[in-house]
């Protein structure tokens, strides 16, 4: 099966700074995004866009220069705009998160997207962004509004990237969950001890037993977890006199 | 009312780097974000820190500088570590979406989150990671992840906005959608042209027509477009013969 994230392209209108072009391929392939489109850079690809992409390097290299971004959109299906300011058009607005099921519709039935951004210091020009069929808007504080281009690219590829891959099972042990029958013999075994205790006495039983289910419920304890709690109790009760 | 993302600190454990302070700043005041704290930072803030944080100097002006974190945490119920390494407490790892709901049900409840960042180049120590009682990985590209301090901040903050408010109301315009019989109208006014055109013949008109429905519903229109519609109908209308 072919890698979804692969139908995305990232389109970068008139980019000026070698920086930006670098920081924007780190944050692209960090996201598991490898497509850059560079249209009519007003740059060239330097040793400062290589070393701020660090090891993203080979999304540079394979990045595509073009002169239009007509052709940059060419067989694209969903061309999304990425503006900050209110624009006549802006009934079509959506957040990142809003235009996420769209792209994944598309992507998963292998069409293209682009994902279009404007120069650093002016955006997309009207011109260009009637040009894309979608328009997403980044939210944030309406009194103080600060993102450049590479942040705004790290953005829109970690929203993209999550929606794609939203488990973490990678990063995690194998763990066995406690089951309800070793919750309840935890239960158990610490209600063994406060009755040896006396701990009960002039108290309410069935509450504080119902109190300690809840709290063992809610610990989503693990089964090693129970052995070390077992133990602990086992312990206790051999020193109560 | 209070603003419950008030309720949230940025916590930076030892960082070293004047720039990634200010670059934080002004990621969390992009998204809404103003209390800062520096854990026994390295360096002290200086006028690269400030040109970093743009106009979010106001952040680092009021950040509390203390000594260690227990003292950052002390007031809060939920202290939630940023951490991109395996771990042997993994049981507990969320991404940052799984988190939000958790956050926003404390901070509306006027209770401190903490969410706390390690040194640049380290990350959380073991001992400060134990502090904590939720952990958080940013999910990405298991072959290749590279994300700064600053840009962490940034995503998270990002995450937090947007689920603080997912909405873009006030930059749209207002609009009037049209309504069910505005566009009924439209299909009626298209249907006599047609008929006064005689495109129907040898044609199966419900099927037609009903396609034509469809296409005026996925449009989604607004009122004056429904009016410029209607507008270029009835002149080709007086134009046919």
């Amino acid at each position: 099966m072919n890698y979804p994230l692969n139908n995305i392209k990232i389109v970068l209108c008139n980019p000026s700074h070698n920086g930006n072009i670098g920081s924007a391929a780190r944050a692209m392939k960090t996201m598991g995004i490898s497509q850059l489109i560079l249209v009519s850079p007003t740059v060239t690809l330097d040793d400062h866009s290589l070393a701020l992409a660090s090891n993203a390097k080979d999304v540079l290299e394979n990045a595509l220069i073009l002169d239009s971004l007509d052709q940059a959109l060419s067989d694209t299906t969903i061309a999304i705009a990425l503006t900050s300011r209110k624009r006549e058009f802006s009934h079509s607005l959506s957040t990142p998160k809003e235009i996420m099921p769209e792209i994944f519709s598309s992507i998963n039935n292998n069409e293209k997207v682009a994902i279009v951004f404007g120069a650093e210091r002016t955006g997309l020009s009207i011109e260009q962004l009637e040009k894309c069929n979608r328009m997403v808007t980044i939210p944030g504080n309406p009194e103080y509004f600060s993102l450049n281009l590479a942040q705004a690219v790290q953005i829109m590829c970690y929203e993209i990237y999550s929606n794609y891959n939203p488990s973490l099972e990678h990063l995690k042990n194998n763990i066995t969950k406690a089951s309800a029958i070793d919750n309840q013999g935890i239960l158990n075994h610490l209600d063994e001890v406060l009755k040896k205790t006396n701990y009960y006495k002039h108290k309410n039983e069935t509450r504080i037993v119902r109190h300690l289910q809840h709290i063992i419920h809610k610990a989503n304890l693990e089964r090693d977890e129970v052995d070390l709690i077992r133990g602990i109790l086992r312990r206790i009760e051999q020193k109560i006199v």
